[in-house]
């Protein structure tokens, strides 16, 4: 959790509970946006999108003048609920809009939770109704809570940056555990800005920001209906940042910083993990082999479960590079692991330690790293290990 | 395990233990083979090579005559050794040669278990030495056996066929639990006919019943650098085989079957697997769309989790396949699993059954039918589920 969270003028924020799927927990959040803010939003490439993805992409790209509201539930996805699910999302985003006196177009929906159960609709939308009677512009820690599933515990991020006179805050919240990978990670993520930004800016700090991080960690290589991912700046008039500016450099800095540091609390709190691992490709003939290796390695279920019982098993992390389809052959592979040598030259390294290795497992953070020796391309991917907790999670999530 | 084995003209084994990892098991196998026979050897593609199979690419494309005779060590893979690894195998392979009087280029060496290890050469030797005072014709189930590692028990596949006045036999066995994918899948796999074919027809028969069994097959999507299979017809000049002729088809299919039998063997015995678990992908608009989806769904840790759960998750189903690459929509797919219908259209189907399909999980053969609707292409996987001894059995292999 963030030592300090800073509020971001004029973002609202309000929860209750629906008292479906978890009891009288709160699982049901408002956001309310000042109409002078510009919001960027990025959703999942999986073709089966939940309604509310669809809602949310449509009423975004409208033209509608006026404040926003992000509606957002945990518990049930509705995704795959075919028609009924959009005439459930259309019905809930009319109401609220109604209750607002805004045109239904500002208001945009978010799901998260079961896949393929009609939405409780009437439960959702009382609770709504109740969030709204609790705006409070530092309900941030509350919300971050309210829109968990499968996570054991809420992730903000807080930020503030200095650019000469000026002070910028950020403050984003994320929520995701499993069905974790890019294109991107099965996530719901929502950070706010106070500045004021051109869309175009905005968008392309956002998709910067994607890039490096929730498109690049992976917890099983599943992706959902649902993965959807928020900036938003609330248009401060004081904190005008224009384009090629060093506040936009130190700005997009920052965002990004703000957008990996919620990834990588994703990954500590994958279903079942016990360890972060970032696997580090080096020296890769083209962007395109340096993911596909980093992938490779960081969803191997052999390498993810030797993880797990903390061995240093170099044979199977070099294998899976092996099996790389990328991968024409193994002659210059270094391997290290926290920084101890393990493969050279493709096979064990003559001064691999097997005691060392064994040591530097017991760790909770370990660092892959893979030089190929073919090129000069980098690429980072965090991921977790693969417990007996993730399958038991797994095998038993909807009953 | 079959019920009758039949024995193949010619073929002897013998077994032995090497006193090593596996105490005093036998785990050191030798078969000899009669110099008329014709051997169709295939390999891993992982660029990770073992020592032996490179060794045993190099020996079977030499043209060297006289009876041939292959070596399998189980408990060290001789894989990731660099030059020792190949010095290894080198120096058991000449000293077997030399004792039955052979060039070394006849003598074939396979190896599986761990990777990275220095091979034990004396105690293996050894055991070859030992196996070959017991030769037997009748030695197929002790063989079986013998080839073990994670595996909990032997797979045979023995069968007969008559075509006109002549009756073929075929006998195979094979091992492996995990690290199993195509291209293809971590194990090894020796299957032998009594019949006399040509090389060309034989490789041809060889890579068509692969393509349906071991390259079909998946229980983590991890190939393994020792991959081999060989199927070798005993040359035997009663039971000529031409090409073209209805002998030829009738014991290509059998052939084809026992390749498929083994490979469904080896799937059942998956590491932790409780369920067996059948991918068949129909109307797709390619072959590379079937495989890729029917890859995509049988390798999803959340589907896998699902089917050892007993859960009939048709939303994970759906969302795996919405996430492959290969998919433009999801307006005409049907998932149906035991008969029982899924998905329609792309969502819930109206008669799905949450009663019916528990009872169908209930099963320990589970078939998920996915029909795509944009094309005419089928493609069949076979996997099993993702359990928490999968994690128990690979998080303490090496230890």
């Amino acid at each position: 959790m963030a030592k300090r969270i800073f509020d971001i003028e004029g973002i609202k924020l309000g929860c209750a509970s629906s008292n479906t799927r978890y009891g009288n927990r709160e699982d049901s959040l408002v956001v309310t946006i000042p109409s002078e803010a510009k919001l960027s939003g990025k959703f999942t490439s999986n073709k089966l999108r939940a309604a509310p993805v669809t809602e949310a992409i449509q009423n975004l790209s409208s033209d509608e003048k006026g404040s926003k509201v992000l509606l957002i539930n945990a518990g049930n996805a509705n995704a795959a609920n075919g028609p009924k699910g959009i005439k459930d999302v259309k019905k809930y985003c009319k109401e609220i809009a109604s209750d607002l006196g805004l045109n239904q177009k500002n208001v945009i929906p978010f799901s998260t939770g079961v896949i393929g159960q009609a939405l409780p609709v009437s439960s959702y939308l009382k609770a709504f109704r109740e969030a709204l009677t609790g705006l409070d512009t530092r309900g941030w820690k509350k919300a971050a809570r309210a829109i968990l599933t499968t996570d054991t515990k809420p992730k903000i991020v807080s930020k503030e940056v200095k650019v000469g006179k000026k002070t910028y805050q950020i403050t984003g919240f994320a929520k995701g555990s499993g069905m974790i990978r890019p294109d991107f990670a099965t996530l719901l993520s929502f950070v706010f800005v106070d500045a004021k930004l051109s869309q175009g800016l905005l968008n392309k700090i956002h998709s910067e920001a994607l890039k490096v991080s929730f498109e690049a960690i992976t917890v099983d290589g599943d992706t959902s209906p649902n993965d959807s991912s928020m900036l938003v700046a609330n248009g401060n008039k004081e904190k005008v940042v224009k384009a090629g500016s060093l506040d936009e450099r130190r700005l997009t800095q920052s965002i990004i910083e703000t957008f990996k540091e919620l990834a990588e609390l994703l990954v500590e709190d994958a279903e079942g993990a016990t360890k972060l691992i970032k696997v580090k490709i080096s020296k890769a003939k083209s962007s395109e082999q340096a993911r596909s290796v980093a992938f490779t390695v960081a969803e191997s279920p052999l390498v993810k479960t030797a993880m797990f019982g903390s061995d240093a098993n170099w044979g199977r992390i070099l294998s899976a590079v092996g099996r790389d389809k990328t991968v024409e052959d193994l002659k210059k592979l270094q391997i290290k692991l926290n920084g101890l040598p393990l493969v050279k030259k493709g096979f064990i390294d003559p001064r691999y330690s097997e005691r060392a290795s064994s040591n530097a497992m017991k760790r909770k953070k370990i660092t892959i790293e893979i030089v190929i020796g073919s090129g000069n391309y980098n690429f980072e991917v965090l991921t977790s290990d693969l417990s007996e907790d993730y399958v038991l999670i797994n095998s038993d999530y909807r009953s």
